[in-house]
């Protein structure tokens, strides 16, 4: 129901967009917080102020009081939160402002996917320069709001302030399956074991090549680069792939946020095993071995961003997924027995290959 | 138990400080990423990367996962979030490390309480500069803890990125009690009704004054100051008396946050209902009248950040409420007929004062 209010409400922006409420070029400066808050608000379908007697659908206090109150659900509560910084995460020069939103909402809908939970309710921080455009932060939101339909999330409010630099921050709740006892059931980095099989969804590598071609020439030269631009810009983190592998009776995963290579590392060092990948099983676009040849491998290994989902266990409990969601999933790997928390890539020959590029870590004064 | 924890630990950390595994000096692009989440996790008492089958006390998931998973709860689930901005809202001029942590928190804690619900779970999202130095990341997060064992809130984890200003957002969960139908309790700003009593905790102004004097001098010149600038510094919402509040059968509540006149305001419009504030009533501490006399009601009713709570309804309720909390409870004023979502503040003799002092608005360019 939500989701058909939002496109309806979406609808009737555009036709606002044309007619122009706010002529393009309108700083946030000029409408102040709380006209700020009404604008962003239409966008996702909510009066701003509240209507007295009214309810936003979804929750039992919405927008305009001093917390938002959900609905009682039979889960565990699920918890993630992610930021974007503009210069940092992306950059106006080759995102748009939707994109950007799209992003900011999936990059954390990847995380609560990747411990096998439903997302539920978003709250967003907007730090805003002064000279912020109105009509940018509505485009921000309409990304935003498309992603929550994709994914039948609840964008619920947040906190606008001012700021030097632009900086999203989304922190997103969600609900965990329980079992029978009550007990939250949760896909972790922690439950590796030797024997298990890993297995990846869709292809690695597209978003660190999509953002390499964005970064040299912004707009794409073909319908190949534009699905690698496409890839890095708008991830779509495999939600429904992720909630039925607890059901199939898989309890370890992780989503590639951080480059395959250290990913596996972050379930090793977690699981306390050692993880072998085959470097020939891991799943490439053909657009990628298309524009990157030789280079393909080394981005699928150490690119980043993704947001696919990598699944660890038994194979019968991989295979039951596979049936029960007919998604591709690719087995690319096993668990092995401890001796320190290693990753190995080999090639065909067993042989262990050379890991060209580092994945993504912040801060590190040497590192990207 | 977990307070308890964390104290144990807090001593151990005091310890290392002395002895020091880092000097002062050492910026966070020296140690890492994952090695600053390790120096940050040991002041909340929690092992990074988490020991393999180790466990974050009161998380089923913690901190080291794609998400957090909480345990499963009886109550309604609530949200909040709000940022600190370097320059923005607080200078390292006047402001510790550990104030900034604390408060970061503390008006976090603010809008759960005043819902009425317990506060629960807390996600942090630090952007800092490079230079940012991980001595005082540790005392932000010494401030927290110190802010977390006050009001029982666990600290979970959240995001760390590069950014050119320093940013905190917190985002806080927590729970609302449920009606002997299921139905979430909640205090509101909408549940005011004409006739209605309007009752406040604690002394309104302080903060305000406290952050005049923060920025005329910084240092306290006596122990009045020093008690305004704390108030300002070290916001206490009254918790326990927010979560009685619903037991006593009240339903109408707003955080003072944005100055007493401003949050009149915000109740109003959300109640429709027209307010009536009598000047005299409101309750000024001592160190406040002693330091600025006639300037102190202005204080009060524009100032903002006290975090004292104003709670609407009708007069048995706010007395069951004063009995059973025990906590000074100042009746200022009375919900009127709805005529314009008015507030009047009016003097001794009914006249209406004129209110010097605006509320708090950010992006005006005209206002604060």
């Amino acid at each position: 129901m939500s989701a058909r209010r939002r496109t309806r409400t979406g609808a009737n922006i555009q036709g606002r967009a044309g007619g122009g409420a706010y002529n393009r070029g309108v700083r946030v400066t000029e409408i102040g917080e709380f006209g700020l808050i009404r604008e962003l608000a239409a966008e996702f379908g909510i009066e701003y102020p509240p209507r007295p007697g009214g309810r936003q659908p979804g929750f039992a206090v919405g927008l305009g009081d001093d917390a938002l109150v959900g609905e009682r659900r039979d889960g565990a509560p699920v918890w993630t939160t992610d930021t974007l910084v503009e210069g940092v995460h992306f950059r106006r020069a080759w995102a748009s402002w939707e994109d950007v939103g799209w992003k900011a909402l999936a990059v954390n809908v990847s995380d609560i996917g990747a411990m096998g939970a439903t997302p539920d309710a978003a709250l967003v921080t907007l730090c805003l320069p002064d000279d912020a455009q109105v009509d940018d932060l509505r485009s921000l939101y309409r990304g935003m709001v498309q992603a929550a339909e994709a994914w039948g999330v609840r964008l619920g409010g947040g906190d606008l302030v001012r700021s030097p630099v632009f900086v999203i921050t989304l922190a997103l709740s969600g609900w965990a399956p329980l079992s029978a006892t009550g007990m939250p059931l949760a896909l972790t980095r922690s439950a590796a074991r030797p024997g298990h099989a890993v297995a990846v969804t869709g292809t690695l590598g597209d978003s660190a090549a999509g953002l390499e071609l964005l970064q040299r020439h912004g707009a794409p030269a073909s319908a190949t680069e534009r699905r690698l631009m496409e890839r890095h810009l708008r991830p779509r983190p495999p939600l429904g792939v992720a909630r039925k592998a607890i059901e199939a009776g898989l309890r370890c995963a992780i989503d590639i946020s951080d480059g395959l290579a250290q990913d596996m590392g972050h379930v090793a060092r977690a699981s306390a095993v050692g993880i072998r990948v085959e470097a020939a099983r891991i799943p490439l676009s053909e657009a990628l071995r298309k524009s990157y040849g030789a280079r393909a491998l080394g981005l699928a290994l150490g690119g980043g961003e993704d947001y696919e989902l990598a699944l660890i266990g038994p194979r019968p409990a991989l295979e039951a997924l596979r049936s029960a969601s007919g998604d591709p999933l690719t087995e690319i790997g096993e668990v092995l027995d401890y001796d320190g928390p290693r990753v190995a890539v080999v090639d065909e020959n067993g042989r262990e290959v050379a890991v060209g590029v580092g994945g993504w870590e912040h801060f590190r004064a040497s590192g990207a």
